[in-house]
């Protein structure tokens, strides 16, 4: 019998957060289990890591599954920088993320602690995928991610990913209007921050940050049309970020000052 | 007479550090200079924002320059947000982002304080540069770095950047041996990591986060070739992180699970 795939489990919105749960109960039917995952919520902190203060990781038992669980005071990236030289005694065949409370579809994704820890392991060579659930509260219902994990995993597992190539997977909230899986390319949108000032008990202002999401890009091949379709909306992405359609313009520069 | 530009300046070591302290002084030979930047060091915060946090900016006077300057008590990204929505009352010409106290070259863009700040300048469509100095040390000497910093703003204030496109400046530290100024793309490289593990006073372990830098790809048209070889680096990033090439392989998957 071949051996089962090793999975490390991972997300941003902490151990005990229930997207992660689900996430978990899903991997233990595919493969051998380990969770190493922020002892605390870690939403909006990008690719963090832990560079000047000291990293605590703790074996901890949450539920009664089969996974192996640790809980690390660090950020998603140093989860899994963790998981892999650490905590891990072979390389795993797999990592997930998530599944986040609420989206990383479209820009999302540069800010997003779930997709850092996808990315850092696609940095490692190891396939990786983050999902994500449009849905922000922590009582989110769940239920209808578990056919879509399954079925990405699956696919994931028995293909191998591209080169340098890690998925991002966004699954809409209405769980019975959901259309299918469609493969994206990320849209053009961002945050259009609106600062909530306020005045403290002892009189200095400070600020919220809040915004409306505004999406210039209308394209039926992006993540956002998808998933306002009811699409799952997955977008193969790359930590090589260098614009190679520039470089040919900025060599026409004279950079003699 | 044209109206002068108006820069934003900010960076992720903090804005006592001497490198911004370099880049505020070359900036206001160019232009109105408004420095919006962390009130204490935030490298390796890659993109996080502030979401569950109160922000503070505060109106400072740190030398005699002709700048006006803000500490904030957020990330790089967050003074970025703040400056657009809350300090400056028009959108800036340009951002400028640094001189970080460090490398920023290959992957080490994905943990980058400085280059956030330069990518969320960029998402609001503001021209923008993360500048770094090979010197991780306080008291590097940024003396050389001025006319290359001055050189290359120049021209991106001549030219214009191509759509969704951000400069990520490397200089490297040997002043009397730079070769000129390269466009390159962003090499292939990671980061070994080899976790310190102690055990605290009260017999907890703990790890400290230390490494090896890898570069796999040695290729002449990468930054890490660049600055091996003395010359400043310039790789063009972008925030669409989609790996167009895998969209066709991937869309051969049948997801029917």
């Amino acid at each position: 019998m071949p051996r089962k795939p090793l999975i490390l489990v991972t997300n941003d919105d902490g151990i005990t957060a229930p997207g992660i749960r689900t996430l978990i109960n899903v991997m233990t039917t595919i493969g051998d289990v380990v969770v190493v995952a922020p002892d605390s919520p870690q939403s909006g902190m990008g690719h963090a890591i832990t560079i000047d203060s000291t990293l605590y990781v703790e074996k901890v038992v949450i539920d009664d599954g089969p996974q192996q669980e640790y809980s690390c005071s660090g950020t998603p990236a140093d989860c899994v920088k963790l998981a892999i030289r650490e905590v891990l005694d072979r390389k795993p065949d797999l990592c997930v993320s998530g599944i986040n409370h609420g989206s990383n579809s479209s820009i999302n994704v540069i800010y997003s602690g779930t997709m850092s820890a996808a990315l850092e392991a696609g940095i490692e060579q190891i396939p990786a995928i983050g999902f994500s659930l449009l849905d922000y509260s922590w009582g989110a219902d769940f239920e209808h991610c578990k056919s879509v994990v399954k079925t990405i995993t699956k696919n994931v597992l028995n293909h191998g990913l591209p080169k340098d190539v890690i998925l991002n997977v966004n699954i809409p909230k209405n769980q019975n209007a959901i259309n299918g899986i469609k493969i994206c390319r990320q849209a053009r949108a961002n945050w259009e921050e609106k600062f909530d000032k306020r005045t403290n008990p002892m009189g200095k202002d400070y600020y919220w940050l809040t915004g409306e999401f505004v999406i210039m890009d209308h394209g039926e091949d992006t993540d956002e049309w998808a998933l306002k379709n009811n699409y799952v909306s997955v977008v193969p992405v790359q930590f090589d970020l260098t614009a190679h359609h520039a470089i040919q313009h900025l060599n026409s520069w004279k950079f003699e000052s």
